[in-house]
């Protein structure tokens, strides 16, 4: 994998667009001994024409055998080092409720939860209370409790999910966790980790984030089941180098999804309005093509129907799909991507580990003998299995945005 | 890939012998959609059957989807890990002359260019003057410009382009360059890098150059256009370990060329006379045979043809050297290597990105299925695509030149 500095020595200007079109999750498995993978299953003449024309692989966002969660998916695909760029689970929590972060801003994701007279956790999740009751009950957090010299922010996200932010001088991350994972004990205090790089301004922001607890326990003190709050993964937004920087790229990110434009803007995308179908995608992705050199589009139902478990719905989304390419396709992109941040098989109803089947196709691409988007006709692709991180490099090559190393 | 210092540890003395036969910038793409590339339109029944009896991949020389100059290209194939020995401009410059360069010479490469009264850069190759004109010119410059303590070399390359050396104790490089590469500025001044690890050295070094600068400037007063001029890729000979000192060889290197020639002397091989003819560079194979353990024979008209964008040219300068494949296997080397430095398209007439096709001949190389030369086969070869740097290694062990590693 090419490191970012040296990428970005080499990068040169040019009128060439890029298209990334990422099916969230597109790759699967199948769900009995023999049968067909999702998208074997699936009808994709254009998706299959594109295929023969193009350079295909299959990607490893991570490392084999390493499952990626949404964000360092995200991060491989846009070409960062997911491993160096870590997204606490605060943070993206907040990106999906389109929380506008700032880069100074300590995000916790928390849980309402129950406890009882010792302070023992007795329901980590409150009885799932409802989202109703989550909004009203963070609205009185954000009421009640006050923090000194810091700007607090409490907002509900689904069921028994918040996220707080702390906004002020000073803080850091580096935290232990609230949450003790199991029922019967109490939740223990936030600590700055051992190796915590700023530890007076960990300390600091832990003190604060226990004295949050402390308001919060007081002021849910009859609200059972929902008389405490649980606090995890509490970070600050990383310091990612943006796109334009890296790469000399205008880029715009098309998704329906808070999350997914929320990792777009952490890489310094622009969020285009999107709507809310397909339909709306390639509307917004023909708006806005004379003024991007790199689209993000970004379809979210491939990875809903495998989370669900549902092949055959699955298989309607891939096909789905496949009819809107020839949309982008007439943009005479000079470059097109077709990937995913992972794989979510059916069969395991979850994110998985196993690589993704990807399309490059470009008038410069040396296109291989694949004529099928789909896992194992992929992974006989001139790309084999490779880096999902090589794959920015290789499309900006294909787009003749980069010089040659050395004399 | 294994580091120098690592296989350095493994080598085992052995009479055998390691052939590496390079076509340069072999590597092609089809001229129209679904055509064939160079390589797979041109007749190569020895290179095809020399496949056949071979472990056969495409080498990525740098990393995917950049495209390697002369140098880096080089370097990887000879096993060294071109990110980390860096051939400045300067130096290539001085190699591609046949200048001995020494150590601890600095080596720049320089424009003559017009400036205006105010010294305002208006043409930045002064015309593209005859190469006759800068000969005389650089004559010049050798009788009148005199600098403390160093002795100056100034050699003319070609038109506007010529070669400046310093040569002396306590010079360093890490400089930046005098050409502005823009019209309507002044040239500024050498610096030393920011990060130089040698300021004071690289400050003296600046020093010098500045004056050259300065008196250049005053003995070529009348001569316009070619009233200045411009220094860039300022730097020494990186130290590079031989092939001796690493992998145990006496190396020879056949090439018509003086940079290819100045490339190899540069990791410690010896440049034997090659004539101009690929049969000069065969019959040049076969008088050292005895007397060297290595080989690398340089190919230089598959670029050439290449970057002129004349697909059927290519074409006939790989059938061409088809013919000669038999006389290198008639000497019964141990280990054959075919490969280049780097792909060279017709359609894009320039170096490129793309995987290089690479076969590997040994009695025990475990040989694949591969029957064909060309890019779309190799791939499919059971080395895959692999990193150039990794080829050295392979061809030492095909060869039984590597011990194991650990008991």
């Amino acid at each position: 994998m090419a490191n970012l500095e040296f990428i970005r020595k080499l990068v040169i200007p040019a009128e060439t667009k890029i298209v990334f079109l990422v099916m969230d999750g597109i790759g699967g498995l199948p769900m009995r001994e023999g049968g067909p993978t999702e998208l074997e299953a699936a009808h994709t003449p254009n998706l299959d024409a594109l295929a023969a024309k193009s350079i295909c692989g299959c990607t490893i966002l991570i490392s084999p055998g390493i499952t990626p969660g949404s964000g360092p998916g995200h991060l491989a695909m846009f070409g960062y080092d997911p491993c160096r760029y870590l997204i606490g689970r605060g943070v993206l929590e907040a990106l999906g409720i389109d929380f506008d972060l700032q880069p100074q801003d300590v995000a916790g994701r928390g849980n309402f939860c129950s406890v009882d007279e010792e302070g023992r956790v007795t329901d980590r999740r409150a009885g799932r209370l409802s989202t109703e009751k989550c909004a009203e009950l963070t609205a009185l957090l954000r009421e009640k409790v006050k923090l000194p010299g810091v700007e607090l922010f409490v907002e509900p996200v689904k069921e028994h999910r918040f996220v707080l932010v702390l906004r002020g001088d000073g803080l850091a991350s580096d935290l232990t966790e609230s949450d003790p994972q199991q029922l019967g004990v109490p939740s223990p205090p936030i600590r700055p980790l051992e190796d915590a790089p700023e530890p007076a301004a960990s300390q600091k922001t832990a003190d604060l984030v226990n004295n949050f607890i402390a308001q919060a326990q007081e002021v849910l003190k009859g609200q059972h089941p929902a008389n405490m709050v649980l606090l995890r993964g509490l970070d600050k937004r990383p310091a990612i180098p943006s796109m334009r920087e890296v790469f000399g790229l205008r880029a715009a990110a098309i998704a329906v999804y808070p999350m997914y434009r929320g990792l777009a803007k952490l890489v310094g995308m622009t969020a285009l309005p999107s709507g809310t179908t397909l339909a709306d995608e390639f509307a917004a992705l023909e708006r806005a093509w004379p003024d991007y050199d790199f689209f993000y589009l970004h379809f979210k139902s491939t990875d809903s129907r495998g989370e669900d478990g549902d092949f055959e719905a699955k298989v309607a989304m891939i096909e789905e799909f496949d009819t809107y390419v020839p949309r982008a396709l007439a943009l005479n992109p000079d470059v097109v991507v077709v990937t995913g941040d992972h794989s979510t098989p059916s069969l395991l109803k979850a994110h998985s580990w196993h690589p993704v089947p990807t399309i490059l196709h470009s008038r410069y691409c040396r296109y291989d003998d694949v004529v099928k988007y789909s896992e194992r006709a992929c992974v006989h692709g001139s790309l084999g299995t490779f880096p999902a991180t090589d794959l920015m490099p290789l499309a900006l090559a294909n787009a003749l945005r980069l010089t040659k190393f050395g004399a």
